[in-house]
């Protein structure tokens, strides 16, 4: 296992605890011989980062009345699509004898450490914005979690970084939580062949990047030819991606305050994000709560009880669909379990 | 597709709207070509049966540090086992064009019957008990379903039977739903062969009695040798199964109040669970929430976000290794998302 910087081509040997480039600091990716472990074993994930597992990935894929796959990716262990990179960033500390692991978290990747953690039988402390979810702060502490609340999402990024004590595992920008990610790539594969849009919502960018990644091996292994055209789906008012990509759709007339996974800014791996949406003739919408709260129902009525950050995704898919501006196979990744929104009580 | 009725012989071809025996009353069971859907389609669910879905099954088999398995069967699509079930009864409603289910439920039956119902296109009505979690109630609203409060479980039940407006699907005693619990078996089979104990907790029996069809037709189709040595567990101060059988292990200090999903007396199929149990050297448990309080806080500490009425089967399922009643290999189906009880605040 090495480890490869996309931008100048720093390149180095498995380091413990290196994730950003000495030379220019842009965050690392994994470099392993995917080929071999698909062969050997199904996956592209490399073996050292498959020692903790609750059951993660190969989760549902259905279809929507109007002909769109929805993968249900939160029908992961702790209810989000982060499972799949918790498992390997977890699986990586623990390799490099971590005991408490740090990650800064609007809600799901922190709740997802914490699972992770408890599984491998090593202490989880999560940096959170006063302001995420009350329920996501329950779980967190039902899971055995200490939660430290900041007074925003970025000041409990700086906490976490700056937390000496454990191993900080910050999904933004360690590469053993995106190495977790490609799976879903062979998953989708394998359920439907080639496709063409996949739409995510974005924020840090691992699910995007994640599946980039996952797509670009496979079309390196000869599985499928080519990688499918990616939609990012940002909020209105955190829409980072503007400085670099133009939107194919923005509709943006408030702030947005119902998807709590995709309020934040300065991403570190945003910059790569883009140059992936570039590469890959992919597209970017910004869309608002209004447009996209009747999605969110139509979901939920529909018997798939997907938190908003996923009916972002979910909206976007059936507005570029419905113009015309994407057609064949579309892919919606839901990404969060809205159980966690919606419920109340019990103390553990 | 016939019915049959296991203790007179009664049978009769299918008929809408039939579940119960014309000759004595017991609920009825589905008598179908199971080999032939094994052999062509690899399950044991009637085709008839699979209209509706929204992914259910197929999910995660973990183990435990000391070496049980747990059947993550809370990551169905809305968080219970009983998606399973809700499957194949909405198929059977939808296909004698019912347009309204109607069900009584403590949570999680009803929330599974209003989404699948959902995902048919059709609407559910669910008669709870007014004491039903808060957040189970919160989310039937979410999943647009129509919540009418019934001052006990029991009269929850009596009311939804009476309701003659739309068709009364009721898991306990509908023989369309235990068939959709049938693929459990054929799952762990495929996972683990053989097992020599298979512990669940039971208020209504269609886990525990469908589990057993399940088996039974496996048996019969070649495919595995015996039905498992089945576990039933009940909570005290609602221990329907005394009157049948004697427990294995008893420790009911206090009335529980924790596991909602098995307060439950006077299930139609407890003659049928009891019969079972003794048909395949089964046993059966009675714990209180002092016994497994501990156990779902160690659940949970692991990652295994399970509901407190899972907890009751994990729980004694870690007593009975512990004592050497039972070895070997041991499975416990955690069976509802405690994500349900630990949250709060969005609504749709």
């Amino acid at each position: 296992m090495r480890l490869v910087c996309w931008r100048c081509g720093f390149q180095t040997e498995y380091r413990p605890g290196l994730y950003t480039c000495e030379s220019c600091g842009e965050p690392l990716l994994v470099d392993s011989d995917f080929r071999e472990s698909l062969r050997k074993e199904g996956t592209l994930i490399p073996q050292e980062l498959r020692r903790v597992t609750l059951g993660e990935g190969k989760t549902p894929l259905i279809k929507s009345a109007d002909g769109i796959y929805l993968k249900l990716d939160y029908l992961n262990p702790s209810g989000s699509f982060k499972d799949r990179g918790a498992a390997t960033a977890v699986s990586e500390a623990l390799s490099r004898g971590c005991r408490l692991v740090i990650e800064d978290s609007s809600g799901n990747a922190g709740i997802s450490y914490s699972a992770y953690a408890g599984r491998a039988g090593i202490r989880a402390r999560i940096y959170v914005p006063y302001d995420a979810p009350l329920g996501k702060k329950n779980l967190l502490r039902a899971l055995g979690a200490e939660v430290v609340e900041a007074p925003t999402r970025d000041e409990a990024a700086r906490l976490a970084v700056s937390d000496l004590e454990g191993c900080y595992v910050g999904h933004r920008i360690n590469p053993y939580f995106l190495e977790g990610m490609k799976d879903l790539a062979l998953e989708l594969v394998k359920e439907l062949g080639e496709v063409d849009h996949v739409v995510c919502p974005l924020a840090s960018g691992t699910l995007l990047i994640g599946l980039w990644k996952g797509y670009k091996e496979l079309v390196e292994a000869g599985v499928v030819k080519r990688i499918p055209k990616l939609v990012a789906v940002q909020a209105c008012g955190y829409e980072s991606l503007t400085k670099y990509f133009k939107p194919c759709l923005s509709v943006c007339r408030s702030r947005a305050q119902l998807p709590d996974g995709i309020r934040l800014m300065n991403a570190p791996r945003l910059l790569h994000a883009a140059e992936i949406l570039k590469e890959t003739e992919g597209s970017y919408a910004v869309v608002d709560d209004d447009l996209v709260l009747p999605y969110l129902r139509e979901l939920w009525r529909g018997g798939i009880v997907a938190e908003p950050t996923s009916a972002y995704g979910y909206a976007v898919a059936k507005e570029l669909v419905k113009s015309g501006s994407i057609s064949g196979k579309v892919v919606v990744v839901l990404t969060g379990n809205g159980i966690k929104h919606v419920s109340g009580g019990m103390t553990i």
